[in-house]
This record gives structure tokens, sequence and C-alpha cells, in this order.
């Protein structure tokens, strides 16, 4: 990598660090049996989606209807919107139905209503299930809510149910690991319970869980049959203070110029704030930490600074806060790595990447 | 307006409340005699500068040699960046300076020699002054490193020593406008200080501050020559909550699709998260808080939903925590405003407007 090209923030991409995320998950899900449908909302990247298609891989999800035109339009053939139906956006959803396998997700009956009266062309359909993360989803006990909306779809040409979907998100605020798989047991269970309630009505039925800390650490998915971890590709600082990844994984770094040097403080100001890294922070000793220090080089980068973290970020600024002996060495015009801690956010914001073999990444 | 065109998140502008927003600052510093040079740094908009432009302005800031790209090509002739150089850009630099009255910021004896040795073109500089802020900047009193830097630069034909420009940005912690009166005065007290002592050498030197909390109440400006606020053009639920805009003067509002109510909880969620709104926050209670309900019309918007917030963002949604008389009223389909926490993240995310004229206001 030309390290010299680069004069502003910039998030630079460890293509073979991706490949093998890429490898070590699908590799699992082949071990358990299971289809692997990487959720996309994490690079968003056309360029990166090629290297899961050469992985052979053909099924994707997303967060959003204007993300599955995105990929539609790069030839992905089958997308699962892994978030609950935006009724105002029927007309996208049309052409999108027209167009691809198109797999929608439901959560209450209002929309089922709805798509059952607007949608002209077949989807599959998964209901989404709360296992216990209480933003989106129906209780997976809740019989009741669940049949009234598979009674209201049952003879609709148009709506084809496919199965359960569940994210369990509260496996990212876990502390660690041992968290990670409580959570994901626990989810498991009452995704049994679920299936084996509906199994016998609907013997083809997709469990569909999606948090990339299970997907990485768990050996156990009981009735599960699909994974869509979408993290993984580049995982971050979150899932590493977590134990769901090793800090050498970290497939994505930014760059940061540095522009001033306050020794008294021990700090060394870097361009790179809030509109670059967002404002995910995880906290290390009750202190609030947006990135972590790493070093440059043509080579790739590495990180054994132990007490280097970016401890501010406003708009453009960062504040690295660095140790003696790391801030001797750092001048005013260097380039600075820092691990992100929340890569689906940063790559959001960033909208490109540079890849170790100086290829411009595209991102939606 | 228009609102069943709004599909997905959509980032709403009240044209009449930034043409206020803009004549409110413009006639205060009128009235104290100081030279306003705004931060274009919150709307990065075309359109928007045209705006400041019929009411006079023809000296802008901005935060980033791109920022001041874009700007210099839409013909602003006189631009500062009030950020510090990052002297890996010089490239850039130059361009600017050989095209525009290019103002840059120096806060450091190392960009200072460098800037000496590689400018090719003429520019103003300014020394960045820290008056307690502690982000970056020479102590107000440090002259010894400020001689230093104006010794180095004395006979530089390429930079000519403007002044000195400061960023209260603690203001933005402040609890109230109490408290962001007490940090202006002691700013304007140690920028007294610094003028009276560079004065005599120095008899044309501007002192520019920067932070929309002091220059949106503040009534005393000392030796203040001029002042670049950003924030002031939207303002946000930040500046609403230290005392320092009414709720009235928040000129953008996230229209945002309802996609699932939960009663039990007392939750909406809605299409609408932390790459719309940032994962900045403020805590009400000791509850974080990404953004306060309003209620949108036709004519535009309104906030009376005293305890309606959105108290929880993910990539894509975000979990709106009401009342149970509101819930009641809120259908899934729905559009609802929600008035975001950091007008300049959000405009940052959103990269568009949608005016109450329905016109598409672009973003950098």
């Amino acid at each position: 990598m030309n390290l010299d090209q680069i004069t502003s923030p910039t998030l630079l991409l460890d293509k073979t660090k991706c490949l093998d995320n890429i490898n070590f998950m699908a590799r699992k899900a082949k071990k358990h049996g299971l289809l692997f449908r990487p959720h996309f909302k994490t690079h968003q990247s056309r360029i990166i989606g090629n290297w899961f298609k050469r992985a052979g891989i053909s099924k994707i999800a997303v967060s959003s209807v204007r993300m599955a035109e995105y990929f539609a339009h790069e030839d992905w053939k089958d997308i699962t919107i892994a978030f609950p139906v935006n009724i105002r956006e029927i007309d996208h959803i049309n052409s999108l139905a027209e167009e691809i396998q198109l797999n929608l997700t439901i959560e209450n009956l209002e929309s089922a209503l709805f798509l059952k009266k607007e949608l002209l062309y077949p989807v599959d359909f998964f209901i989404k299930i709360d296992t216990g993360y209480k933003r989106t989803g129906i209780s997976f006990d809740q019989f009741e809510v669940i049949d009234q909306i598979l009674s209201e779809l049952k003879n609709s040409k148009m709506l084809n149910f496919k199965g359960f979907l569940c994210h369990a998100g509260n496996t990212y605020q876990a502390k660690d690991s041992d968290e990670v798989l409580e959570i994901h047991t626990d989810s498991l269970k009452k995704l049994t319970t679920l299936k084996q309630h509906y199994i016998k009505n609907y013997p083809d039925i997709t469990i569909s869980i999606g948090d990339t800390p299970s997907c990485s650490i768990a050996e156990d998915f009981a009735d599960v049959d699909e994974i869509r971890p979408g993290n993984f590709i580049f995982y971050d600082l979150m899932q590493e203070t977590i134990g769901v990844c090793d800090q050498e994984q970290i497939a994505v770094v930014m760059a940061c110029p540095v522009i001033a040097k306050h020794p008294n403080r021990k700090e060394v100001i870097v361009h790179g704030g809030a509109v670059h890294f967002s404002k995910e922070y995880i906290e290390i000793n009750k202190q609030k930490i947006y990135g972590k220090m790493a070093s440059l080089k043509e080579s790739g980068w590495s990180s054994d600074y132990d007490n280097c973290y970016l401890t501010k970020v406003s708009q453009e600024h960062g504040t690295l806060k660095v140790t003696d002996s790391v801030l001797k060495n750092i001048q005013v015009g260097d380039l600075i790595g820092i691990l992100p801690v929340h890569s689906c956010l940063t790559a959001n914001l960033m909208k490109e990447y540079l890849s170790d073999d100086d290829e411009i990444i595209d991102h939606l």
C-alpha cells in the first residue's frame, strides 16, 4: 500500500483479512449445515459483494429497500430485507419483487394486511421473532399473533411463508463471549419451541438468525437453518472487546493525518472525527473509546499499543491519548492508523475504502 | 410540503427558519460591530450558501480542505479553513491559495515551518488559541510559542499574520445558558490579554471566535472582531437543552416512517437510526436521548410532546418512547417527525435536505 498518497482520513481495507473472514464464516456455516446468507449492510459494496460471489454465495440480506435495489442492480437475485416492511415503500417493493426473489420481514398484522392488498408480485416472507432483544419482532411465544398473520396471508398468492427471522442484537451489549453464548443459547431454546410448534403445518420453515457475535463463536445452532451475519466481514473493536474476534481479524483501519501534538496532555490530534468514525464508543475503565491506535506500514498495519486510544471526537478532530514513549515517535504530518469501534457505521460514513493493493473499493 | 411523497427517512428543512436564523446572527454581528464569517460545516450546501450570499455575506469558514474546494468552486472567494493545517494536503492548499483568498489556521511550529517552505501562493494565517477547550491551539498565555511562530514567519512573502482564532467548544458541554456565558466571559478575558499583548506590533490583528452557543446568547464581545458560528443555521436539541435556542428555531427535522408499534413497551419503531441521526446523544434524567418527537403537517412541524423521545438507535432502526395517549394515535405507515440532537452530524449523514417548498437542497 502506498501510504504517501494518503492526505486525508482514508479507510484502509485489508483484502486478505476480508477474504479470510468470508471463508471462516462460510466454512462454519457448511460445518453446521447452515445456509450462509451474509448481511451486506456492513460493507454495502458492489466489489466486496463480488468476493462473496466468488466464494459461492448467491443469497444475501440487506437492511433497507434502497440497499436491496443497489444489490439487485448488481445481479443479486435472492435478497432478504431483514428489516420490518416499511409500507410507505410499496412501489419500490413491487418493483423489486417483479425483478428478483425478494424476501420480506413482517412483524405486525397491519403490515401483513397492507401487503396482502398491495403486493403485485410474489415474495417470500419471514415473520420477525423477538427472543429478548426487544427492538422489533413478535415474542417467540405469542402464537396467537403469529397465527393471526399466517391465517390472514394463508390464501395470498403473493405472500409465501418462509419462516422465522430473529436478530439477537443483545449479544452486542454482552460483556464477554460467555455472555454472548448465554444469550445465544437462550435464543436457540426459544426458536426451538417456536419451530416445534409450527413444523407440522409448515414442514419447510426456515429459522434464520443474524448476529455476528453468536455466528462467530457459537458451536451449537440447534434448529437454526440460516445465518445472516454482517459485521464479521470487517469486525471491529466492539467485537474484539466482547471476545468475538481477535484484533488481527479486524479488516479495516482509518488512516488519519496528525495535525497537532500536545505533550503536556499526552495527546495527539488527528484529522479523523465523528464524520469519519461515527460517535459509537465502547468503555474501557469508564473512559469512552472511539478507536484504538495502530501503526501503518506499506505492508499493512498492526496494533500493539495497549494504552493508546481515541478518547474524543468532534466533527473533524480526533483526540488520541497516548503514552510518552509513543508520543515521542509521532510527528505532525505523520499518518496514524486507528481501528474503528463500529465498522458498519464507519464504512457508511466513509463511503469508500482503499484496499491494500491500492484499489478504490466503492460503497453505496 | 407534500408529505405523501416521503417513503424513507428524509431530512426536512424549514427555509423560513433558516433565513430567520441567518438574519438573527447577521443583525447581531452588525449590532456589535463584528465581521460575520459563518461556518459552513453544518449545512455544507451550495444552495444554503447562496442564501447567505443574498444576506450580504462574502467571507466564510469551513473545517476541511475538501469543503474549501467545494465552496471555492461555488465562487466563494474568501475562505478560512478553521481547522489546523494538515500539512499532507499541501498540494490542495497551494491550488486553493492560487485561486482564492485562503486563510489558514496554524497551531504549532512544525506546520509553520513546513508552510514557510512549501507554500507557493500568499495566504493569511490565524494562530489557533486555546482558552480552555483543550482540543487544539496554543494556550492564550504562551507568548513564547506564539512569538516563535510569528518570528519564523515574519519575513515570509507567502504567510501574512491575520490574527488569533479561538473556538470555545467547551460551551457545547455547558449545562445551561449561564454556564455558556461564564465560559464565554472567561474566554473573552483571555483573548483581551492576548490582543493587548500583540496589538502594538500588529495593529490590525483580528480576534475570531466560533462557538454557536456564545455567538447566540452573549451580548458582550469585548475585543472580538469576527464571529464564525455554524450550527445556528439549523440549531438542534443540544442547543435547545443548554438554553441557546428555542425549539421553534430548530430548522431541520427528520421525517421517519413508522414500521412497528409495541404498546406493552410504549415504543414506536421507526425507520431512522444511527446512519440517519448519528449516535450523538444528550441525557435527560439519565436517559440517553437521540431525538425528540415532533408532529409533521403539510405546513411544517411542531413539537409539544414533552415525554416522547428517541431513546435507542441502531443502524437503521430508531426506538421512540412515547406516552399511551400519543401511541394510540400513531399507526404503522405514519410519518413521524424527529428533531435531531446534533444537526451538523445528521446533515452530514443525510447528504441532502427536502425544503418546505419541496426543493431538494444539496449537501457536499
